[in-house]
């Protein structure tokens, strides 16, 4: 799309000459052909340093962005970038590409259906009601249980098992708002790729990046019912048991276990061989290497020793209060 | 059914002329050919006011009721209701009625289910393995994703999304007991209206209505595995983050937000712009405007005080030890 | 399998006569054609007592089994147990086997899968997109709703519902972990057994037992979203409110009640008629006919009060300070 006819959609002003916007991207990640947006001072330095055809920022940080760069005016950069990404979202389905290619020794039972453009290493079995978008790739040794959906653009690695009803790809949950209180969805064109040797439970659900991949990397192991958001990172042979829920953009490290209804927000990391017991929440950053519990977070042991004195606690104000 | 009929299957005694009963309702909304039921003294104003045909209550409460409408006498109206219910569920696959209405440009894939009498509206798109029920109303530019269902009678707006997984519509989590223990359901017959722009993420669950409408209004955005449960109404413009979970008749405003694996008690009223943080559990009515946290619930700076404090305490008290 | 190919699978020595072993099983359910393993000597009397034809133990228990059976050697023999449960786990989609029983008066809509030696009861609806294995048991007058998954060998009893998208079966979350953190699947042959008169909500999952069943007894009533795990037993008329979690090989007495969100660690049980307030989160047995709450789960007037004088302790101490 023009850069013109995105500023007409946006009814905003562009500086610089016209050029064609082939896709959307992250500050640090867009190309020459692509079209990133600046919310915030906080992000100068990721500005200064971008790569990006165009950008979309506030007039205020016009000076900050490469001189070669072409400038859309807004107010609310996040907000008209939410308006944009609609324009650059890929068809849901595919009506042109080719047939999806099946390795050797493949089971595909009656009544999945496989997208264009799609590979299936060999060896995989993919069960009834099984959905497989576009351009998704899957390795060998698989199996995809029934009622199973994957989103276009996804990878599976080797020997990776989804469990029945798991929904790997779909759409992160972000918005921009308007002044209003009105929401704006913001089109996620990035993936989810789960390497090899990856297990992932019955009705789970996984969401594909914004840009990039949401990523679960080898050997990890995902119970039932768990959600992981859009740009989560999850270290190899990490354990999530069931019903845990990370948010966005959270970076989880290696062997790093996850109690049940643990929780975590999001932007921040866990280091490797953390063991969050169960309904742990994690509000920050935190190091390796140790057990924690609660919510809000502490250490197992100071979580276990707060609880006994807040019990004798109370039991001396009573004898007081007798 | 006739009352004399509905009064036998129940061994039970009814006062006044036998009539035909065409559906059960609650008290303020039951008409002249409904039938409904009143446990409690509790509900004295609404059974003086009732225009329900005939009603299901305790020997004690029969004066209380208008006169003119028939009784059935049962020492546990709630269970002769529970009972009652199923002989008026409606069938869960229609044999009879026209086939759905598809308005023109939409996509509907192999392998998609449209019961009897169900319209699409244009532009919409129904994916692979989607079960759409009887009398559903879809309405323009939506897209329902693989492997949802939708149960009968069922409304959804216009630009709705509803992802993978998604279940709309199952029966209310509803029983009535008898003095063994024994759990009799109660057959919902509402529905679940979605108004318009409204999405709801992958693996979410929103209840039916035991009469009347389970209600999403319009621009409100769902994440993954939330679990609305009957006869909630959530207001414009809410964001319901991943894994929350709404007790049964829980009112909540416009742009309200909950932070993931938040949850709230059922009858109680959230009011408009409220924030309830991450693992937040509700308890009882909240007024807007507000950033709630904790369980029990705090407001949010309280609860940040709170934990400040107990941390505090513990430290001295562990002093005073020394 | 011959012993002899398992002993050279898992690169180890085996003490005894070389013999078939027909399947794998836990050590007080094994029998002569078995494999069972002991790993601590916390199970030392049931080692002793076990009627398993071969055994999985370290060299330091080999004088504690019984002297007829053989000995596989394992440092690690958890490990080699998960090893050697892949070479047993029966095929996923059975090619040999008769077409399904279907009583008289079904209805099974059309994309339904039904596989081999499965046995459905009168009256029972099958809907669209549900699947349903091998040797599955459906009794009478069931309704097992859209795209619903009913995995391998499990037996559902007489006028059950499975609401949307719930899956039965699903693998047990078991892994056993080498000393680089690598884990390994351990094979789950057991069932999931769901006596008569159950209701099970949308999207809920309930794992297969490792060996033997995870048992859901009669008139029991299961609400959305919520995640059994293997080997847990429910007892009858018990009720689970949504997103509740239980942890594997919990037992649950009779009409216990679990409130929304409420969960359990694995290996304890809950006494008959126990109730557990919402987000309640049990994490040892407790005594039946009691109302519990909290994390640590207290009783629940134990928990009030711990909150109303928490509340009190901290405006004194800020008066103090004041």
């Amino acid at each position: 799309m023009l850069l013109s006819k995105i500023a007409n959609i946006l009814g905003a002003e562009f500086f610089g000459e016209d050029r064609e916007i082939l896709s959307l991207n992250a500050l640090d990640l867009a190309k020459e052909s692509e079209l990133s947006f600046c919310e915030s001072e906080k992000h100068t330095k990721r500005l200064q340093s971008t790569k990006a055809g165009a950008l979309i920022l506030d007039k205020n940080m016009l000076d900050l962005a490469p001189k070669d760069c072409v400038k859309i005016v807004s107010k609310t950069p996040y907000l008209s970038f939410a308006i944009i990404s609609k324009y650059f979202a890929k068809p849901l389905i595919s009506k042109e590409g080719k047939d999806p290619i099946i390795a050797e020794n493949c089971q595909i039972m009656e009544r999945a259906y496989i997208g264009k453009d799609t590979k299936i290493g060999k060896n995989s079995t993919i069960m009834s009601g099984v959905y497989i978008g576009d351009r998704v790739e899957i390795g060998e040794d698989c199996v995809i249980y029934p009622n199973t959906t994957i989103y276009n653009d996804c990878k599976i690695g080797n020997r990776c098992s989804l469990h029945a009803g798991a929904v790997i790809g779909g759409d992160g949950f972000g918005y921009a708002h308007d002044s209003s209180g009105r929401h704006y969805k913001i089109y996620h064109s990035g993936n989810v790729v789960i390497e090899d040797d990856v297990e992932i439970g019955a009705n789970s659900t996984i969401d594909r990046a914004l840009f990039a991949s949401t990523i679960i990397k080898e050997g990890t192991k995902i119970d039932n019912l768990v959600m992981i958001a859009h740009n989560c990172e999850i270290g190899q042979n990490s354990i999530l048991a069931a019903q845990v829920g990370l948010s966005g953009s959270t970076v989880v490290g290696r062997n790093v276990v996850f109690g049940g209804q643990a929780g975590s927000v999001g932007h921040i990391k866990i280091g490797d061989f953390a063991t969050i017991a169960a309904r742990g929440g994690v509000s920050k950053s935190i190091s390796g290497g140790k057990v924690y519990a609660g919510f809000p977070l502490l250490e197992h042991r100071e979580w276990l020793k707060m609880h006994s004195k807040i019990a004798r606690l109370i039991k001396q104000k009573q004898k007081q209060e007798v």
